[in-house]
């Protein structure tokens, strides 16, 4: 069983038997999400070429994409200097990784000072969420 | 104290009241490194304009840079939909993020296919870690 393959024993593993996942578009190099992997999700991106996460939330194993359409074609995967974190390059499908409908989860901007700080949503609905899980 | 700041509270700090930090650069979109926050960390990111992150291995706050000089000047703070991720856009000194002498923390690849695979280098040593933390 490709699961317990060699060179996922590379990965550090977390005590919940998570690594942290950061995709990042191929081409442009946005960062569009960041996730969580088990070992199955990540054995299951390799085999398919598409990002499979870990959701902590329905705990199950989630197929980006399996809902909305917006797959990930996955280009390459990459291990960080302490091996606990992962980087995806991705083909976005439809260049929309948000389930707010916008390209890049991280639409939120910083702006003020530490005292007197907001957040702002500075990037653009590319298409309606009702559309996207209809 | 800024540390009560009201714009922190709608970061989602985890059960330990940290949240997962991904320092981009400014320019090439590389990304860097992945790091975590706690709320004096990210308070002190804002009014110093610079990287601080928490390091957990060694309990403390860690102003990215003091011992190797490796400093990040902070450009863009985001976060993301579900407001427990940081993205900060950082202008790298040096161009050297990484504790091993390289641009990116994410310097292993993998190659090969789900039952064999393998991580390899890609990325050149900019300079000697011996050089960095002399």
């Amino acid at each position: 069983m490709s699961i317990k393959a060699k060179w996922l024993n590379k990965v550090k593993w977390d005590e919940n038997g998570l690594v942290p996942v950061i995709a990042q578009e191929v081409g442009s190099n946005d960062v569009l999400m960041f996730a969580w992997m088990n070992r199955e999700a990540l054995s299951k991106t390799v085999e398919l070429g598409e990002a499979v996460y870990w959701s902590r939330s329905r705990k199950k194993l989630w197929h980006k994409g399996e809902e909305s359409g917006h797959v990930q074609k996955v280009h390459e995967i990459r291990l960080d200097c302490d091996e606990d974190v992962v980087l995806l390059k991705v083909e976005q499908a439809d260049g929309i990784a948000c389930h707010t409908g916008r390209h890049s989860c991280f639409f939120q901007k910083f702006e003020g000072d530490a005292k007197n700080g907001e957040w702002h949503a500075v990037e653009p609905v590319l298409k309606d969420p009702d559309e996207i899980y209809k």
